[in-house]
C-alpha cells in the first residue's frame, strides 16, 4: 500500500545515531529532525500562521480533544478541514485525543471499548473509540494522524504496563481498520511500554508489522527522572525501523531535542515554548531570560544577541519587561514568536551540523552557551 | 516662530465644511483627515507596529498618563524616545494625561497648581501639573503634544465651565513657557466651553492667540445627547482658524468621525475599534458583527464582504467564533486588525470622496449600507 507521507533518510551521523531525512507530505516536505509548534485549539497561541512559515516552521500540531470539544470536528469538516479552516497551508499532525483525556483523571473512565469522559468545558458526556478518534482525524484532515493509546503513567506497575500496551495495540489495529481516507491522511502508531525494556521491545514488534509510514514513542517525559527517560529512549529508538518516521511525543526544551535527536528521533512537539512565552519567559543562546525580573528594566539589548527573529531586531528586553508587566497582549506576541524561533532555527542548526558530521561540535557548542537547562 | 507641525489645505469640499489636507510632522506627512489609533501603554493593543504600516495607519495616540507611571518618562527617554522604544517610526501623538487623572474622580484633586492623583497601578501619590506633562512629553518626544487641561464633567454649570476653561488657558500658558523642544515637537492647544456657545468662542479666542500649530475640540463626547454634541461641534469647529489642524478628541464610531469631517475637523482618536475587537465585535460595512452570537457559527463567509484586510482575506466568522470562544490570543489580533482597517480605509474614502467633492454622497452610501449606529 502507498502511504500519503512517507519518510525518506538523507544521511546518517557517523558519530551517534543522529540522522538527516525528509518527510513527504500531501502539504508539502518536511526537513527532519523537526520541532512541530503546537496549535491546540485550531491555532498557534499569539501566532499569525505567516510568522510561522516565515520564521521557516514546516509543520504544526494540533489537538483532536479540543477540537472535536469545540468547535466541533464536523464544523471543521464542513469549513474545509483544518488546514483550510485556521489558514495553514503546510503539513498538520493530530493527535488522537488519548493524552487529553486520560489526564482527565476522575472525569473518565476507560474500558476495552475505549474511553468515557466528561468535557473540561462544560461537563458534558463523551465517548472516545479508536473509531471516533480516526473519525474526528479524518473529519479534521490532517497529514499525519495518531493511534488512540493509552500512555501509561509513572511510575506504573510491570501487569498494568504490559495489560496497557495491548489493549493499545488492540486499539492501533480499529485505527487502522477504521481509517477512512489513506490517500490523503497516514495513520502513525504509538510504541508503549512504560520504563520496561522487554515491553517496549514488545510493543514495537506489534505495531511495526502493521506497516505504518511512522511511529511515535509515547509514555515518555511523564515525570520519570531525566536519566531514566533517557535510558528507555536510548533502546526505545532501536526498536523502531530505520526506514519510517521516528517521533517523539510531547518534548520540547532544547536538551530533550538534542539528546531525542542523538538517538535517532526525527520528530518532536511541545506546547512549552508559546506557553512559557505567556509567563514571560524566553529561551536564549545563553539560557532562560525571565522578563519581569528587575535587571532587565533599563537592559536595551535585545532578548537574545545571537538571535534574528522579528522580536530581537526590534524590541529591547526593557520594552518586553515592560509589555510584560502591563499586561499586554503584544508580549505574548513578540515572546512566543522568539521562542519559537528559537527552537526552529535550532532545529535548522542541527540538520546542518548532521550534514556537516558535526553533530556532537555543535551539540558541545549549545550546552556549553546555554548553560543549565 | 517655525513650528515643528504645520497644516496644508488642499482643498474644501464645496457642499460643507469637509476639508482635505496635510500635516507635516518630523515622522511623515499625514493625509488628513485621519483617525489615529489608540496605543495606550506604547503599544496599540494586540498589534504589531507592521501591521498597523500596512493597512496605511499613518500616526498612533499613546498616552501621557500611562507611560509616566509605567515604565516612566525617564525610561523611555533612555531608550531613545517611544519611537524607537515602541518600534513606530511614524508620527506620534501624546495626550497630556489631564483626561486620565480627572477620570480617577476621588483619586484626584485640582488645584491652580495641577492635579494631585493616586495611581491606578499601586496607589502610589503623584502631581501632574502643565510643566510635568511637558517634561513626560519632551522625554516621551512625541511629534505632537497636547495641552494640560481640564476637561469640564457634563452636564456642568456654566460658571464651573467658565472657571475651568480659563484656568485651562493659564495652564496652556504654562506649557507652551516650559516646552523644551520646539524644533521637533509641537503643542497644541485644546478649546474648553461645555456646551456654551460664548464660553467655547471665549476659549478659542484665547488659544488661538498663542500661535500654535493646531488645536483640539476638548470636552465632547463626555456623556452628552448626540444632538447637543453635534450642535456644540457645529459652532466650535468654526471659531478656530482654517489654517491650522483641527482635532476632535476620544470619537472613533463611525457616525461620529463623518459629522466631525462635515464639520471641518481633520484628526480624530478613539480606543473604541481595539477595544471592541477583544470583546469580539467588528464593524463592518453592513454594521457591527457580534462574532460570539450563535448565527455565526457555521457562517464561513468573512466577517466584511466588503473587506480586504488580512482577517477578511484569510478567516471565516465561524473560525473567529470559534477563536473568540475558546478565548484565544488570535482573537484580539485579528478583530483589532480588522477593525482599524475599517477605520483606516473609511477615512481613506473620506479622503478621496472630498478631493471628488462628493463627501455628501459618500457619506449617505456609507450610512445607508451601515444602518444604525
Amino acid at each position: 500500500m502507498k502511504h500519503a507521507v512517507t519518510y525518506e533518510l538523507i544521511k546518517k551521523d557517523t558519530k551517534t545515531r543522529a540522522r538527516r531525512g525528509r518527510l513527504h507530505t500531501p502539504h508539502g516536505t518536511i526537513e527532519t529532525p523537526v520541532f512541530m509548534p503546537v496549535g491546540t485549539a485550531g491555532t498557534v497561541k499569539a501566532m499569525k500562521p505567516e510568522s510561522l512559515k516565515e520564521m521557516g516552521a514546516q509543520i504544526i500540531l494540533s489537538n483532536t480533544y479540543h477540537l472535536y470539544l469545540r468547535p466541533g470536528h464536523e464544523l471543521v469538516r464542513e469549513a474545509g478541514g483544518l488546514h483550510k479552516f485556521m489558514n495553514w497551508d503546510r503539513a498538520i499532525l493530530t493527535d488522537s485525543g488519548g493524552f487529553q483525556v486520560f489526564s482527565l483523571g476522575d472525569l473518565r473512565k476507560i474500558t476495552e471499548e475505549g474511553v468515557k469522559f466528561r468535557s473540561h468545558i462544560d461537563g458534558s458526556s463523551h465517548m472516545l473509540t479508536p473509531e471516533k478518534s480516526m473519525e474526528i482525524q479524518n473529519a479534521l484532515g490532517s497529514d499525519i494522524m495518531m493511534a488512540f493509546d493509552e500512555c501509561a503513567p509513572y511510575p506504573a506497575d510491570r501487569d498494568y504496563v504490559k495489560h496497557s500496551l495491548e489493549r493499545t495495540t488492540r486499539w492501533l489495529k480499529r485505527c487502522k481498520d477504521y481509517h477512512q481516507n489513506m490517500e490523503n491522511q497516514s495513520l502513525f502508531g504509538i510504541m508503549q511500554g512504560g520504563m520496561y525494556r522487554d515491553l517496549r521491545e514488545e510493543s514495537a514488534k506489534a505495531i511495526v508489522d502493521l506497516d505504518l509510514p511512522g511511529y511515535a514513542i509515547g509514555g515518555l517525559s511523564v515525570g520519570e527522572p531525566k536519566d531514566l527517560m533517557l535510558e528507555v529512549l536510548d533502546y526505545s529508538a532501536d526498536f523502531l525501523p530505520a526506514d519510517k518516521a521516528r517521533y517523539l511525543m510531547g518534548v520540547g526544551t532544547p536538551d530533550y531535542l538534542f539528546e531525542g535527536v542523538e538517538r535517532g528521533v526525527d520528530m518532536f512537539d511541545c506546547v512549552l515554548p508559546t506557553r512559557i512565552a505567556r509567563n514571560g519567559t524566553a529561551m536564549t543562546s545563553r539560557g532562560k531570560v525571565v522578563i519581569k525580573n528587575a535587571k532587565y528594566q533599563k537592559d536595551f539589548s535585545p532578548l537574545d544577541p545571537n538571535c534574528d527573529c522579528y522580536t530581537c531586531r526590534n524590541y529591547s528586553r526593557a520594552y518586553l519587561r515592560h509589555l510584560f508587566k502591563a499586561n499586554e497582549i503584544l508580549s505574548s506576541m513578540l515572546l512566543s514568536e522568539h521562542n519559537l524561533y528559537f527552537l526552529v532555527k535550532m532545529m535548522e542548526n542541527i540538520r546542518k551540523a548532521i550534514e556537516e558530521d558535526r553533530f556532537t561540535e555543535y551539540k558541545n557548542e549549545f550546552y556549553e552557551a546555554y548553560g543549565p537547562f
